[in-house]
């Protein structure tokens, strides 16, 4: 189980398959976020017709509602959530950390307030494991501390008790989980320091794990600042193992993680963006509420084969957008996140028909980045 | 076209065929809302799924936004909302009616201000009717007052308000509309009063139009007052009209609306308490908030064939609500819209059997209904 096999690859750019429990992954892929158990607004009928395959969900929210224990009791995430495919969980600690004045850190683990009711709660890398355990996501993460890139002095800090808690994450998975049915994986961190990236790789591959997460990134370094650094990293992971880029997914940066050797990624995004009336274009992003779309009968991408752009008008999405009506922000969501899809999917098409340079290329000339904003990284989900 | 032919009979309720431009109805037909140009948190292509044949959308609502004349520049609703299927506009009036202060009534029809942005409208019958030539709804209304339903000379001055109106619709319908695309049905009211409805139904009728609805019930009456009255004004229909009794569509309601002889119900309830969290069952509505339900195995209704109740728990229909997921809506919306509409196909199915006293029976006597609440009459629906 948890077999990863390089098909194709491009440079640095690979296109792979990883088998988990709940079916295979085609890689490159880009994971739907689910929070709270539910991809926003979308039904998974929908994330397997628009070929989703990866789904992940946050341990943090899911801990606190409607709790690890209950899901389990329902069988588990997948069992909950209605979605028999490939799940992955995060650890809890990106959103633990994130919730700033309400958290206290220590060498053991993390206390902090729930941010619906300021009730005290308490992770430690065993507990996020346990909660992990519960939920039976098919990849599961370390608990980690995620620090500000460009501090060394708190990104050694931070390094030193990732690497701890790894080792705590790993026993407690060996001793109370099931690596056949669930895959743990490590997470390198280091902030934008090459030597730090290198001695975090040596240190968290030295456990030999199924995958390798790059953490650590899109949290406030600059654009080049991250590539420099992924490309660093992959460098130094080794080539049988899938790589995964947490919090990126942004068009743009699907494009540069994948030609730096990410095989996975993930990103609240796609959805987020579509509740704001904004949607993936080939040249860029465009918002639905401009008034030149109050006449327009083209789709929202004209030539895209989603249901949205299929069956209805620019003019149409922006009257729901404008209107406050669902309909909206579902229609929103099902073409940016097939957008995303279909972006990985021809990327590794081209990894294997040996054209990926070109591809990148062609696309990289045409789509037009959001710059001047933090959307599209890690900013702190929660709430 | 619209022709209307009943294939069978039970006492006063009847199963019948009602012939449109988009496809035929089979009646008794429950139409879900879409006021927007869109069934609240539901696909064009789930309402299919379910069965739907029949949409209702509010003119109102459209000719302030996004604009009827923009509607026709998409090629009318049915392209506009993607929805091929026959299509039912109101005439508007009732929710202008609804503005209280912000109109004013005269005998020529009604000035008022846009609940959007206070910007002055006025609507007359021609008005009406011109807009609802632009949707190109298969089935538009008469252009009606709409009064207090116990109070007399109010009552006789809207009817004769009303009556004059509706001559001026059929004017404007026969001078720039095709009767041959859209069907005008005129509106009888006349309150609770036996010989004002006599009076109406008589001068309604009188221009032989293809359908007839039952208008100014469910608006403060009480139900005894209700049934009655609807008892009265369909045995003095026409038999073979279809009639329609607007904006009702509370489970009992329906059942005793059918057993009436009404044929083509409206409502916007099943989305409505949706959105609250509420759901339909053969023993009466239950709310999904309830904490029983955090840990229930079972789907919404057991048995049930929709999508939400083949594919999640109760437990996570819950959790989706308390987290104000809009997969929640989605799922609620679905199964409530399912439940009216298997209950219309089951009275329907009863009448051909010659069961439908039996099946009615049995329904309303495990059916609890909600009582002391305003849900499932005509509230105003402006906003």
């Amino acid at each position: 189980m948890f077999e990863f096999a390089l098909e194709a690859q491009h440079g640095a750019a690979r296109a792979g398959v990883l088998q988990t429990p709940h079916g295979s992954v085609p890689t490159p892929v880009f994971a739907p976020v689910g929070t709270q158990a539910t991809v926003k607004a979308v039904q998974p009928r929908e994330l397997r017709e628009m070929g989703a395959t990866l789904i992940l969900a946050n341990t943090y929210h899911l801990y606190l509602r409607p709790g690890d224990a209950l899901i389990a009791d329902f069988g588990g995430l997948h069992a909950f959530m209605g979605w028999d495919g490939p799940l992955l969980t995060d650890s809890g600690g990106f959103q633990v950390f994130s919730l700033g004045e309400i958290r206290q850190i220590d060498s053991d683990g993390v206390t902090f307030r729930s941010h619906h009711d300021g009730s005290k709660h308490r992770f430690t890398p065993e507990k996020s494991i346990q909660i992990q355990h519960n939920l039976g996501a098919d990849i599961i993460m370390a608990f980690d501390e995620c620090p500000v890139p460009n501090e060394r002095g708190a990104v050694e800090a931070a390094l030193e008790r990732t690497h701890r808690w790894l080792h705590r994450c790993l026993d407690e998975h060996l001793r109370s989980g099931d690596p056949d049915r669930q895959a743990l994986f490590g997470i390198v961190q280091g902030g934008i320091f090459a030597d730090l990236r290198e001695q975090s790789v040596r240190e968290v591959t030295s456990l030999d794990l199924p995958g390798y997460a790059i953490g650590g990134l899109a949290v406030g370094e600059t654009k080049a600042q991250m590539y420099t650094t992924l490309e660093l990293t992959t460098s130094l992971l080794p080539v049988n193992r899938p790589r995964y880029l947490m919090g990126v997914g942004s068009p743009e940066d699907l494009v540069h993680g994948v030609a730096r050797g990410v095989d996975i990624f993930d990103c609240v995004l796609p959805t987020r963006i579509a509740r704001n009336g904004a949607a993936f274009t080939r040249t860029g992003r465009i918002n639905m509420r401009n008034l030149r779309y109050a006449t327009d009968h083209d789709p929202i991408e004209p030539g895209c084969t989603c249901y949205a752009c299929r069956t209805f008008s620019r003019g149409y999405v922006r009257h729901l957008v404008k209107a406050g009506e669902i309909l909206g922000h579902q229609l929103l969501s099902l073409h940016n996140l097939h957008f995303l899809l279909t972006l990985m999917r021809e990327l590794r098409a081209a990894i294997v028909d040996g054209t990926f340079d070109d591809y990148a290329a062609a696309f990289l000339a045409t789509y037009e980045p959001v710059t001047g904003t933090q959307e599209g990284v890690n900013v702190p989900p929660v709430g």
